[in-house]
């Protein structure tokens, strides 16, 4: 099955990344575009039958390897 | 409104970082991991009353600066 796999900056952390493309957006033209947040995207194929055990691993995965969870927040969805 | 963006490698683009985060997780236990790929989540907040024109914008965003159309496909979600 497919999992897909966002990790996000917590809302409190600065996004230094984030703020360049949302000035150089608004550099290009897109002056409406107030702010950009940054995140990962990840799209783990995993060889399980059952959803909430995987559901369970792909939860250690992202607490594990995939997020810094000091910084970052992640979501699983598992199609 | 807030955009989500997601930009994806294509699908016969190699993913050497997707690769090792597979091993990885692999030989941290997770055997059943059968491949990783890696993209990008943005997050855009945009100051537009008209969705359609948003969407319009969002893409020539996606096409002018933030995916790279040779090797990456992006999707643009308006919430």
């Amino acid at each position: 099955m497919l999992a897909k796999i966002h990790i996000t900056l917590k809302k409190d952390v600065l996004d230094p990344q984030g703020k360049v493309v949302a000035n150089s957006l608004n550099t290009l033209g897109f002056e409406t575009v107030q702010d950009v947040r940054q995140g990962k995207y990840i799209e783990v194929t995993i060889d399980e039958e059952d959803t909430d055990i995987a559901k369970q691993k792909l939860n250690q995965m992202c607490e594990k390897l995939l997020a810094n969870l000091v910084i970052e927040d992640y979501s699983v969805e598992i199609e």
